[in-house]
């Protein structure tokens, strides 16, 4: 049974407020916050037992990397990866896909080769392949949503030619909280003998991911939004993959050894992790997957999923509020405009009076919201220590946004 | 007054005990320990005042975007750069020189190309240049350090010709402890119109540095070898260079405008910070690095010279340990071996069972092993909590590994 409740005090900072209101953190979509254990592993690893890994023979040193290596693992089970040896360490999702951009497609992409992107996609999952068109020639090939904010499978596969050479899906869109059906995807794609980067940066976030099933090639999680510290984070790589990639950065920890005439490069995954790593971020990334495995992602995704319906019901009572994107089996994410007023960082800015936190803008989806006519928009998104009392606060919020500004 | 029984106060790892002895942490050029600021500050964030930056409007995000953007002015008062948009953040020196290689010289570096580099570099400032080798036919060119392990800098600027486009040198290495003086080097290499990439990353940890003395174009900083978090870092990028740079990570925040046919870049120093930053580890640099201001690293300096010359004086009675690099003004970091036995990794596990923690192997700096004719040395690298009677641990605990082994 999950308690919600009791789930809450495990996250110190829901305790506190803002301008005086007990805070209702709903900005999960750019940054989750971090439960007590995350936390107290941090301060435990600076406190006692801090030594850089793989680099010395003394106790801290190899307490240090049995406690960082330990997390590989973690993460393979967390995305039930067939190898833990097909998991990338990264400090985040953005320089995943850069690694892919850079070790993966620019070394086999050229001019007129085409990578299929849907309009949905976070910049990070659209700067690095506007670089290989910019430095390339590669061509962008886009693949719109629905007027539901549903992303049509068969669209994508359909939008795949004999020179696709990279199929650059979100698994979650974090503006509209589409869930891709991203095994059809990887599916048709792989059909046409097109690898699949799936941006797993919300989707992982939500519900239970599994590798094996979906199929893809390319699987970035981020850990901050994964309830883990800052600048952590991690990439799934088919091994196939993974063997046609050259390194992307070069340093310490990646070689086998370095001349002065050349380099030998280390087996992957440590060809990909160059230099000292985000040591304590990782083991807290660890601490983090572990205490979502232990809460259950199923029941992450029942809690969460609740909240959307509850969501739902009480904002059909606010007739001037306008959802982006409403597909069936949406994750807890809601993006907003008020009809007739309101600019989205005016709403944003009345909620934060009340303690309510959402984020308003572009949320760096510029070809999305183009595509949606709007320039901003506020978004609320909800992790899983949120309740349907703060639902309930979110629509008082809006109710005063709409009486200040409608 | 530097008082290190005071200074060593602040870092809680130090009291704690290894082997059941107490804890000598020799392994700084590897990583340095913590002060409890820095721990505190972390704790902080996470629990109390945690949030993405630069994305939302609310009191949170607000908060921890001023922390952040903070330490931009706080990096470039420790380094004294001109201005503090000349700061870029970074995961750690290896990312930041991979940054410089490319972004600012793989377009414009091609086949003859010349690098000017030492024997003495760390892997983190090799590897990026054999990219630049294997890909595009770069060719680089190595200096040699003297017998006794100095680098003259005469002989770097002898080695730049017509087609050399930059030099990448260390200003402190990180095996024989050499200070390289920069300033001249880079003096030099200006007056041939050769920019100058100084690695920073044990330079800024054991003495006072300016860029506007030094004049180099890239000055790299490792965030954990300079008492902050890992994961955290920094490169002071000279304004010209800055403007000739390309883009290096795609993703949110180092654009102003994405569309799907192309992209508007942000002004640098965004423009090379792409996605979430390392926002936690990056606000516990900053503290790390004022706590450094606050001791003085004129003090540091002082007090580590100290070390070097009791540690010198000390050596001397040991007439079967070879020491590496004996140069004048050397930083305290000692590379050795035991004559006629004893391989590294057998020195540090017997220095280890005595609490003592010191690395053994190649440092990541294989071409100035292979110069100086060896595979591996034990070294023991002072930070600015060690003392003299740790010196003296040392120097019990090397003539029992001489017992031992020799």
């Amino acid at each position: 049974m999950y308690d919600v409740n009791e789930v809450r005090k495990d996250f110190p900072i829901l305790s506190r407020e803002v301008h005086g209101k007990p805070l209702v953190y709903l900005d999960n979509g750019a940054s989750a916050q971090k439960p007590q254990a995350v936390i107290d592993a941090v301060t435990r690893v600076y406190s006692d037992e801090y030594a850089n890994v793989h680099r010395g023979l003394h106790y801290l040193s190899n307490l240090t990397t049995e406690h960082y290596e330990a997390v590989r693992g973690i993460v393979a089970r967390f995305l039930n990866a067939a190898e833990e040896d097909e998991i990338v360490f990264t400090s985040g999702t953005t320089e995943a896909i850069n690694l892919v951009a850079y070790g993966w497609a620019a070394p086999r992409m050229g001019e007129g080769d085409e990578i299929v992107l849907s309009v949905a996609e976070h910049h990070a999952n659209i700067v690095p392949w506007h670089f290989l068109r910019e430095r390339q020639g590669v061509k962008l090939v886009w693949v719109d949503t629905e007027p539901d904010g549903s992303l049509d499978p068969e669209k994508v596969i359909a939008a795949i030619t004999p020179r696709t050479r990279l199929v650059a899906v979100t698994h979650v869109s974090n503006v509209l909280g589409t869930v891709v059906d991203v095994k059809r995807i990887t599916e048709g794609a792989h059909a046409a003998g097109v690898p699949v980067l799936v941006d797993g940066s919300q989707g992982a976030v939500h519900a239970p991911v599994d590798m094996q099933e979906i199929g893809c090639d390319f699987y970035p999680i981020t850990g901050h939004k994964l309830y883990g510290p800052s600048g952590s984070g991690a990439i799934y790589i088919r091994r196939e993959r993974m063997e046609e990639m050259r390194p992307f950065m070069g340093g310490g920890d990646m070689i086998r050894e370095v001349t002065k005439e050349g380099v030998l490069y280390a087996d992957p995954p440590m060809k990909f992790e160059a230099g000292t790593p985000g040591i304590v971020q990782t083991i807290g990334l660890g601490v983090a997957l572990d205490y979502l495995m232990d809460l259950g992602m199923d029941n992450v995704a029942a809690h969460e999923a609740m909240i959307v319906s509850y969501a739902r019901e009480r904002f059909k009572e606010l007739n001037w509020l306008n959802i982006q994107g409403d597909a069936p089996g949406k994750a807890a994410i809601f993006s907003m405009t008020i009809e007739g007023g309101g600019h989205a960082h005016d709403i944003s800015t009345i909620l934060d009076q009340k303690g309510i936190a959402v984020r308003a803008g572009h949320h760096c989806a510029h070809p999305l919201m183009e595509h949606l006519g709007l320039t901003a928009t506020a978004r609320a998104s909800f992790g899983l220590y949120n309740t349907t009392e703060e639902v309930d606060k979110l629509v008082e919020g809006l109710e005063l946004a709409h009486r200040l500004l409608g």
